[in-house]
């Protein structure tokens, strides 16, 4: 059983200590997709803050201050398995960026198999079946200061299911997306971050990118306000059939793409100026944020109640600063009403 | 069917426009119970409204400013009943503070009646019954600014149910409490603030107290922090065996006392001196406020996902500002630690 044996963080498997893995195998279609997928969210997740950190430099530099770059924090859960988080708060660029990164396994919980039941993962239909899991995922949430920037957030997972005593996985899927959320509307940011990311999805579906972007106004649809989080981007879950090499091929370029998705807009937006207002807006934003994520998100929500899990990687999504002010109206046709407007009834940025 | 007609808010169970009721029958045994709380709550809401108007008006007198004061603010449930928010936003001594009145009645949904049969409530077992519910409640959330200050809150609430056609409900009952959220511990102030409704519960059963206070540890506690979210106060619900009067005079008497359970603690932490970084500890603490809330109050969970129910009224418990920061840690033996170690390990206040 693999899953029994003590987790080898040195192997290629892992998350080695220093920056880069000695071999990218992550294309190599014989070795095991949960190998290829911990190198790629490692290699992703290198991507995103090397960027991130150069961003940070190039506005330090401008400023003329000390620039602030993130801050790695390996752990290692009881459980089985590792995780590595890098978190940049207080930055000139970003008042709080966390990119995580997380491969975790061992047995799955009665609670983790009855929700893949309900999930219709018919592997997992042998009640007297003894069931490991594994999951190696990356996930991102960046706040900028700026009010004319907008957050992002990113997910990209791999998920196996595995019996006891058996070599073949029941159950194996690829899940994930990214999204937008301003606190003001500029069109061109909504539409370079979804045109970036459909032409992934073209790239390997035609049918991705209209059914991912649907899902993804979907899920982050806040009921009680009435409005989604943000300007959306993709949404998918349980990716499994056909070739899983054609899947892992889609979700890496999707996690690759993220640079180019999201850093010409901060390029524009990180040094804008704005006023006070602006900034109380973008604070009030930054609540409806902690609301969706902490009454809504699955992720946040299944972490909760996991036991083991790490809180602290969990609560990293939420924002430095938030804010809630009661019966808060925006005025009529002001920029802050133009954005509820289009949360109200999500649009489409490209076709 | 009393609950058919229309809601008459110039009758003496509602709530009429003007400052105080025409009458009050709270006291009186012969008025039915739901007119009697409908009473009360608006009396409790005007002698917390009133006092902290005038703990503004002294703050504003000391520090040279104008007087910011509550703003009345009435609504009508289109599905019947009425309510009216008081709230104070960047006062001088609250950053914010909502008293909420609300009155409430109409037809039982299924969601309610079903959660009332787990509840154990015998009167709704008819499954071919149609059920109309009446609730009357005050409800307090008050987050000074200074961090040396604490925030409380407060709740007290009757309920019952009328199977329709019927005149006497299958059902009433009384809940509530009260609880104290101190950024920095002044055992002098958790003292005060149980002290006094220790005083109240023991004046009517001796055995009130001590259930009630360790419920109200029990249900304040966030278990993701693995910690309460304040120093406690007390927390009961489904009060409704033995002599509804004296339940009520109970309920009355806790009410009335909260202006001295906290009047007290604000006048001597209003304006102690305090530095940025305790500021930046309250924020934190705030940021734990908003996940008791929004993850595990029953209140909000339930307001959430009632139709028709008033978001801003629900959402008014949230302070005006709070923050998340990755990894914080207070220092071994700071005054932040030794806040932490009480949450962890709820004291006796008073004996």
């Amino acid at each position: 059983d693999k899953f029994a044996k003590p987790f080898n963080p040195s192997s290629s498997s892992g998350l080695a200590t220093e920056a880069k893995a000695a071999t990218d195998n992550s294309n190599d279609i014989e070795t095991p997709m949960r190998e290829r997928m911990s190198t790629f969210v490692r290699k992703m997740q290198n991507k995103i803050v090397e960027n991130l950190d150069k961003l940070e430099m190039q506005a330090a530099q401008e400023l003329g201050v000390t620039p602030k770059l993130f801050v790695r924090d390996e752990w290692v859960r009881k459980e089985g398995g590792v995780g590595l988080s890098c978190v940049l708060q207080e930055g000139n660029v970003f008042e709080k960026a966390g990119v995580l990164v997380s491969v975790v396994h061992g047995p799955a919980s009665a609670n983790l198999i009855k929700q893949m039941r309900a999930r219709k993962k018919e592997g997992v239909s042998d009640e007297s079946g003894v069931y490991h899991m594994f999951a190696a995922g990356c996930s991102m949430v960046l706040h900028p200061h700026n009010p004319n920037a907008p957050t992002a957030h990113l997910n990209y997972r791999y998920f196996e299911l595995v019996k006891e005593g058996e070599e073949k996985p029941v159950a194996a899927w690829f899940g994930g997306g990214c999204d937008l959320t301003p606190s003001y509307l500029f069109e061109e940011d909504a539409v370079q971050f979804h045109r970036v990311i459909k032409d992934v999805c073209d790239k390997h579906d035609t049918e991705y990118y209209p059914k991912f972007k649907k899902w993804c106004d979907e899920y982050f649809y806040i009921p009680h306000r009435h409005e989604t989080r943000g300007v959306g981007g993709i949404f998918f879950d349980d990716l499994e059939h056909g070739d899983h090499n054609n899947l892992f091929k889609f979700v890496e370029e999707c996690g690759l793409s993220f640079v180019d998705q999201y850093v010409p807009i901060m390029q524009r937006r990180w040094n804008a100026p704005f006023s006070a207002e602006m900034k109380r807006w973008q604070q009030l934003r930054r609540g409806r944020y902690v609301e969706f994520n902490l009454v809504y998100d699955r992720g946040t929500k299944f972490g909760l109640v996991t036991p083991g899990a790490r809180i602290e990687s969990i609560m990293c999504s939420l924002p430095l600063t938030a804010r809630w002010e009661y019966m808060h109206e925006p005025a009529e046709g002001s920029k802050e009403a133009e954005l509820i407007k289009v949360l109200q009834k999500p649009r489409e940025w490209v076709v």
